[in-house]
């Protein structure tokens, strides 16, 4: 599948890491089931099946006992998020982030929390309860939704086939069934490196954004697809999770930062946040953990100098240039899909972009 | 179960409504279920079970086609509250309130989709998504809480028997294992009415605080009760669930305002909201609610005029009232239970109270 | 002064309001005051001054007795805007917004005090106090800015003078001395017309943005310009303040959403709000009017049904376009100032950009 | 004149630090000037003058150069407080912290803007703005508030003169003009003591509460006073400012929760936080403090690891109990004082409430 740098365009300043995807943060794993069954009407509760999961780990190990210091920001809040109010109160995440579709969101949570207890067995005896982070877009446009065919052997499947690496993106994982602009939309990934030697990485599932809005570097794309490869009929209003990650030590609050900069990162493809579009935003720090049982009462940990404000604002840029890369990485990464009742998501034509970047003189050749 | 009035206390200077209840709102209507079930040592998954559902109905229709305007405050959020989000957003909610333990949210809100599902088949094809409102506390002290013994069924059955009139308290439904200042806790409810003829009702699921902090209208009955009917080990950081309903026309801003209150009810019983205890609220109107499909794409709605403060300020006075007395009711409705590995939780015992609360002059006789 | 149209530019797709100003929604006012005096080397508290005020009045009446509703944002709360808690709470404005230096705050905010305090001789006696609600940027690298130029009677005179129509645009009022994207910015103000016949404004006082970053519909300009033009050292990292007005019905609740889409349109233009950069939206509705002292307890207030998604989707790309524009209209109206030191901001060559964007495709001609 | 121990009520459990104020953190200054002149009728602008400014100094050092780590908390945001939107972006507080009156605060921060000006020469031209943070209350019962007689003057002798040790209470400094449930409030302060070697102290400015709700340790002193020694009208309805201070090594997000726990405190004491009264909290740590120019870009801070609970939730209950105590210092120290066109405030009478609580159980003797 093509990536948008593989158009011959090369966005933003910052250079990328190894993958261009958020494994470039070391330690970071991605794992994704595609949920793919049934074709013709919809037979609510049978299928068709377009849908599936993507698991990001913050790092390999137990992340109940090791928490990696997190935020998040809700820009949009039409969206069933879960797991936001104990991030913002404490700063930590303690599990896996999930993606998947907006019904699955419990049955998913629910599987995280078997997966967490039976890693854990102190949980629910000694040592509290856990705190799911599970972000979803409406794929009902593809998919089955109201069956909600995400099972807890897929979400089991995600996490334990996650690793680092190349991210699969496009029509997979959670990003199977979703819609972007009126086109196949999906999992995307980018990643930046910073002059102070940091890597930040960005994972979208895109599933937002009217077809007459997609900009790509600025050209209006979306103007030229307007009457072409268009669905039969308009997807219900979407959404967009966001997920950063970063290995520069930053506090909470600091991550909060980033993670309003994503925002800026999606208008750059012409997002406006419409009202039913839920856009959330996931970030954290691997540089920066909280043992379950610290050994002592007061701990040290380590932040960034926003008062020498090169290294803070590189990684706000850091977030914007990849944000943006990852939601046209979704793009150009999807196979036109075709669901219940023969609804069609046609994937953006990447050779007709790339004239459109070179006629633009974005684009080389 | 005797009421904290029923000890010859009249807390606060409002009036009541008629069954000092959440249901004393028009329309609002309460459906537990409670579990219990085994004894003995605790075997993980299979109990003892101490557990149970609470739903709230801000009407008996469809709420998914009508909803009500709301709004959530979280005040500690060290909780796994759901569905906050979307009501922060937009100032509403669009199906029941459920309330459960910490373990079990994902499979309550799952059987809240089954429900909202089966009373809306449009959801998911054209009418996007449902966004169930869940609250939790941790009942592990005395129940089996990673067996998730709240089932698809138990949610329904509380769904279906919800009635309005007089609200069971103490050890029942999602309070059936919960802690409050080391007594054992519960659902307690109260309400009051404004001068202008308004009815405000709390309803609460009591699972925090240290038993030192307990006041009772300033009396420190947790001091008189600091070495005795304790609990054999400390129970865990506890939270509490409030939620408000009123027939005030308010906008969601303000009920907003209302929810900030809700803290200083607590605060009156000796609350201190400990780290790890989740304080949510979840208010709503009955009197401005809006149709899913609206025929107009401008509607009225109706506000309290907060520049004559004194209905406003009548509505703040009754919800601080309400939470204070819902929180002690659901102290005085409580019995004695025991739970998993012989965890004990006594109920405060009513008659020394009502010494207590005479010899500190706050209580007749 | 040219505007961005003038280039043969169509920013956006929906129309702009007759004026292509804030003040095409009814009723809103402008005035502005620009201090130009004195140059040479800094005398701080003598000069000198690049400077001034500009003042936007949501309707031309007694605001104290007749208020707006509003909201506002913070998307980087890196700045001293003043006013915003209580416009958070009550969801009202009840003064003129006053734009200025960051110094400057707290006179600019006294002389709005003396002006409602004239207009209204009940305030501090009977009718409670008053908040203005003031903006700022820091203009310190062309002006003295620790000499708080701006007194009481610039304030007022802005007040005074305050019109309809054509806003002037540029290096005036309190973008005398502000600096955006390493050029010459200023006030820059934009409208659009939706659908459903609502109109939106904006108005910006532009000082944000690192050289590198700018672009303007996508087309990289500021590469362009890296190594022209430049200021001899770098600016302060600026700011930005964003007002938003609009003649649609909208709660305070609905303003917010909108005032939150201002970020995505400073993001077209490529800002990543970088740290010290403190990005301030404030939004009003001239629909909704609330009186100081409202005859009955209950009143009634329209919206806009958000669940028809469409109309408050086009406030929303509303904003998006209106504030893209007004940033780029901020640059192109500004006309080259030289300050204290001999510091030097170059306005944005409009014929050298009318090139570019035609050489991208962007522009006509 | 009396603190609330001195009438035999020792209120919590926690011990205070030796002077039971806000100055038992070491380094914290107060200082605090009062204005009092005429009498008789109200001319605005001339008098009677009752009001003054309480300046808070976090350090005796150089604030700007050293900030300390700090977080804000709008409980009700009915009020004009200036520098929070820094505060909650950047977790610092580079200023003293002032307390005037409502419509003085421009004066009160541009007064300090001259303070700090004095002391860094590089404002505003190499070393970017600084952020002013002043709260407030509504003093006009009592005080000429149109004529905004607090002058810079007063604010640099409050900063001056400011000291460690024993604080002034009740009607002095900022709280020389203020109402408390009725009777004359003003300034308070108290403190506490951690098991684990910390010491927190509030100080508040109270000018807030009807009559009939106060509470002492829950004794309805307001109901015996419910008829006796009331203003002849209504005091316009308040406000209060509560600061927090700590040696505890805290980060930004702790500190923004125990500043949420304030509230708890106010509400011990009867609050309702009525509509009209604007509750803000302002909360700081001596212990991390942060330089202007950092010589790193990386640093460590400390925090309080919260997963041991105890030590986070005694800094709460400090914080309860402390603004409990605090306010009601405000009270018992407070004397009667007449004010414009004959308007007083009558003391709370210490010896009466004395009484009361020895009759309810409360005090000894």
């Amino acid at each position: 599948m093509p990536r948008l740098r593989d158009l011959g365009v090369t966005p933003g300043v910052l250079p990328t890491g190894r993958y261009n995807a958020i494994t470039d943060v070391p330690g970071v794993l991605v794992g994704q089931v595609t949920l793919i069954a049934g074709e013709g009407p919809l037979r609510p509760g049978h299928g068709p099946i377009r849908t599936g999961v993507t698991a990001i780990l913050p790092h390999g190990g137990n992340l109940f006992q090791e928490k990696v210091v997190a935020a998040v920001r809700t820009f949009n809040g039409f969206g069933k998020a879960m797991g936001f109010e104990q991030v913002r109160e404490l700063g930590t995440i303690e599990t896996p982030i999930l993606l998947t579709n907006t019904l699955n969101v419990p049955r998913v949570a629910d599987a995280v929390i078997d997966y967490m207890l039976a890693e854990n067995p102190e949980i629910g005896l000694t040592a509290g309860t856990v705190n799911p982070v599970v972000g979803e877009c409406n794929d009902s446009f593809l998919n089955d939704i109201r069956g909600r065919h995400v099972r807890a052997e897929h979400v089991l499947a995600a996490l334990q086939h996650a690793s680092g690496g190349p991210v699969a993106e496009g029509a997979v994982g959670a990003g199977t069934g979703t819609a972007c602009f009126g086109f196949k939309g999906g999992i995307g990934t980018a990643s930046r490196q910073t002059p102070a030697g940091y890597t930040l990485g960005a994972l979208v599932q895109s599933n937002f954004g009217s077809r007459q809005h997609l900009q790509v570097l600025g050209v209006p794309v979306g103007q030229h697809f307007r009457d072409r490869l268009l669905p039969l009929s308009t997807p219900p209003s979407g959404s967009v999770m966001i997920v950063l990650a970063t290995d520069a030590p930053l506090t909470a609050r600091q991550l909060g930062r980033l993670a309003s900069r994503a925002a800026l990162g999606l208008a750059r493809t012409g997002a406006i946040s419409a009202s039913g579009s839920g856009d959330f935003v996931i970030a954290f720090s691997t540089a920066n953990r909280r043992p379950h049982r610290p050994a002592q009462d007061v701990y040290t940990l380590q932040a960034i100098a926003e008062e020498g404000q090169a290294v803070i604002d590189d990684l706000f840029l850091a977030v914007v240039e990849s944000v943006e890369e990852a939601v046209l990485n979704s793009l150009t990464a999807a196979t036109t899909m075709t669901g219940r009742d023969g609804h069609t998501l046609y994937a953006l034509p990447t050779d007709e972009l790339a004239d459109l970047l070179r006629r633009y003189g974005r684009a080389a050749g």
